[in-house]
């Protein structure tokens, strides 16, 4: 398996120091180029490869593909092969564009056509989402919520050690990374007990968010165990789910989050695969009290993975306020799938299973603006001066992830969202 | 335009009296029959009209449809002609199949290929469907929930007068009519205060809903309004969303039902136009507080439909356990998607809205057993003896929904579903 642990594998593409994207990364995702259809790639350094003109010089045979897994707009014909295929495919890629290899670093004019630099594609939503599901599974994340809106000596809510939260999201609404959103408008209550208002939000938020793509589930009626829930999942990316607080106060009672969701959540474009992230795997936190048998799990499900935020205002530089690590999860992948199938619920190749916000149990480490300003009572002072309890217009919301072993660094990318004032 | 307010018009195809589906219907639906591979079909009494036959035999030529539109397990192709397209099908299924004319009609070749007995078809789920979203939009359901689990004097949420309560449901395990759900296992809390304990859930409950399909909406970021919803609508259908109410007691807190709701929702397989319901407008209730402007309506929004639900345990008769009506609501369809997209939430073709249960003021009009037996206090006695409380193993839950008007039944026939033991 391709992956960290082979830190001494090299590409003959240049790989620039502090890359997210060593020949051990090796993600898929979808880009745009020119006048070329969108299609599927993979990255190594700056360079994208285009898998699709790979394919048809060639250079994928005696793998299970077709040209239609990679002349395509998502990656759901390429996730049609599972766990395997993608693994069979991964090891390709890296053999092909290792150091060593002269089958296709030889031919000037294959690689003039299969590498484009990074700067010059579009990268688009990678996946078509059937379902879009948002968990709640950081414990620092509900401690926080519970304690500013309910009781701190009693935060979180008696379900919440037992089970892995998490409710239906948006799917149409999630849109890659450089993608603008407009501040979105709803119902807000000023005061309580007057008339609600309509207006633009007030309190738009971003919330710091990892999250995963399924592979081809079971039938309804079926569930899928801890044990086997790392088959059904093909990758992860980073999430900013962006939240409109002031509109979900007053609509979150008792059906849950809704307008002040689904407006638009962000993602980064490149899918890491499961296997890329096995050597930053961790055990997970004590979970007493002792969960109930279909959420108990044998090895390691949590990983290591570095997660900041920056806020961009317009012409000034980004300061970054908040950095976590997707091992502050008290629930983890596997059992937040077992839990979603464990009613017979079916998922389906291109489903996307979120965190919730990744907090971690420091200040600084505090997922989304709500905890970070503290509801606004504490603003963050930014670094070309000004200051910001939530988000402004024309503020761009950076989130970067990455895990690092051996001096190797397996990195997402980012996912960048510029704000764009109420019509 | 073809719907019941022409009632002379009569069909050469047989229509029984009482039938769902008289010339003036026309809805559409997914079909597989034989070894045929599922396509799109009408239907007229109990002849279901096979639309990929028709268009290849040339029918339906100057038409702005192609074969895929119709050779195709989905009627997503087709919606993409919008409301018009939809309503000129309409209107040549109409004239090709009305007593009066003899294109098709003398033809028995053509006849024979075209026209398939009702029986000897199985019917498909007829959209894919892309989001899901759930609304809660009758009053009396929301009183009766609220007078049961909170304040009998003050039932309705601060919220509920003022915004159209929706939440995003699950769209892989709708399935239609004919296929059979286990009942879920889950975790409920039988005692306050005591751990969760896993297992079948004892509360198995129906909600009776009516649900809409979506043609092609605005991009992220735009809105509809009130004027412009009914352009956005296709047709709809009955829905039975099935809720588990003891997982759902101890899940929703604070993000809403998740696992309680998503093993599975039962549609009816025809999609009955908005053409067809036009002559059923309603004046809808009087809406006090007045809502806010974006919410405002002119005209008529709400639909006379008939509606029932029965209960047949297995070898044993039915009993029809709730008669309401879909005028019930407080919330219209265009009101609805004018909420939705307030916010610049983009909805796309095939996305599916429903209802939320629609109870009607009296007690054999709630839409629920919740409702119904009143948390279980007063159990529903069987024609054939036994009683139920909640819905028990083996049970087949059927809804029936139509609309009449001088002399003329548009319906949608059923959906049905039986309930198996859990695993």
């Amino acid at each position: 398996m391709i992956n960290a642990n082979n830190p001494a594998l090299t590409s003959w593409i240049e790989v620039p120091s502090n890359s997210d994207f060593p020949i051990q990364n090796i993600p898929f995702g979808i880009f745009k180029s020119g006048q070329l259809a969108p299609r599927v790639g993979s990255r190594i350094g700056d360079k994208v490869i285009d898998l699709k003109s790979l394919f048809v010089l060639g250079y994928l045979s005696n793998l299970p593909f077709s040209q239609e897994d990679f002349d395509t707009d998502a990656l759901n014909n390429l996730m049609k092969h599972g766990k395997k295929g993608a693994r069979d495919l991964r090891n390709r890629l890296s053999k092909l564009f290792s150091t060593d290899n002269h089958d296709l670093q030889g031919n000037t004019h294959h690689v003039e056509q299969v590498l484009i630099d990074a700067d010059n594609v579009d990268m688009l939503l990678p996946v078509q989402i059937g379902d879009y599901t948002d968990f709640y599974s950081s414990r620092d994340h509900a401690t926080n919520v519970g304690t500013m809106f309910r009781d701190p000596n009693n935060a979180l809510l008696p379900n919440w050690l037992w089970i892995p939260v998490g409710y239906h999201g948006r799917a149409s609404s999630i849109i890659p990374s450089g993608v603008p959103i407009k501040r979105p408008k709803g119902q807000t209550l000023p005061n309580e007990g007057e008339d609600p208002v309509f207006g633009p939000c007030r309190l738009l938020d971003f919330e710091l968010e990892m999250a995963f793509i399924t592979f081809d589930g079971k039938p309804l009626g079926e569930s899928i165990s801890t044990k086997e829930a790392e088959d059904y999942i093909f990758g992860m990316c980073i999430m900013n789910d962006w939240s409109a607080r002031d509109i979900q106060k007053w609509e979150y009672v008792p059906l849950g989050p809704f307008l002040a969701k689904n407006f638009a959540s962000s993602i980064s474009p490149w899918i890491v695969t499961m296997d890329a992230l096995e050597p930053f795997k961790l055990e997970g936190p004590l979970q007493d009290p002792k969960v109930l048998s279909y959420l108990e799990y044998e090895g390691k499900y949590h990983y290591d993975i570095h997660l900041e935020v920056g806020i961009q205002p317009e012409n000034a530089a980004e300061t970054v306020v908040c950095n976590s690590n997707y091992k502050h999860m008290y629930w983890n992948m596997a059992q937040q799938l077992a839990h979603h199938t464990i009613n017979g619920c079916n998922i389906r190749r291109g489903d996307m299973m979120a965190s919730g916000t990744i907090s971690g149990p420091t200040t600084n480490s505090f997922g989304s603006m709500l905890e970070i300003s503290w509801k606004g009572t504490k603003p963050v002072i930014l670094k070309e001066g000004g200051e910001r309890k939530f988000i402004n217009d024309l503020d761009t919301v950076i989130m970067r992830g990455h895990c690092s072993k051996d001096g190797v660094r397996i990195g997402f990318g980012e996912v960048s969202t510029k704000v764009l004032p109420a019509e």
